[in-house]
């Protein structure tokens, strides 16, 4: 728990109460219209160590132990590794490809 | 630039480019429908050291330098000073009272 941010996802109701109950993190996606499991393909998931709640009570801050290389389905280590100019501050630390097959997300 | 997490704020492009032209962060209030700049109140502004994007290019991680002893308007240092349960984690570290007078926000 370096206190690096790794990533932005949404979750609903359901999914922090999956979050907390299994102590690994469970997202919504909005898109799709289910639930994922961080780390469920990949197997690169996060053990819950604590959860933040924010003054105004609609943002989480969830410190976790990031299992395997990274979180980011690109293969780096945060999502957060291009600046606004889109160049890359930090490498990648897995290949995605392998890790994800054919998906590339 | 020590790393925590302080505050989570929504960003429209015009803010986002403010943020980047005057060096200070400032938003975009979707519920006043209007802008402001961090501190502007407060004196609690923060300055500008880097700008990651994540993935998608939908969420903008911001390294400040906080000026003042905190980011939150309720006196807390961080935004993500409760748990889950409500129980408070970090104590607060100025008075929101005397620093936004009559406002509570």
């Amino acid at each position: 728990v370096s206190g690096e941010v790794l990533m932005m996802a949404f979750m609903n109701e359901a999914s922090l109460r999956m979050t907390v109950e299994t102590g690994y993190t469970h997202f919504w996606s909005r898109s799709r219209g289910k639930f994922w499991k961080k780390g469920e393909t990949s197997g690169h998931v996060q053990e819950v160590r604590e959860i933040l709640v924010d003054c105004d009570a609609d943002t989480l801050l969830i410190r976790v132990v990031q299992h395997g290389p990274g979180a980011c389905h690109t293969g780096h280590r945060s999502c957060f590794y291009r600046d606004l100019s889109g160049a890359e501050k930090e490498g990648k630390v897995f290949s995605a490809s392998e890790v994800y097959g054919k998906k590339d997300s």
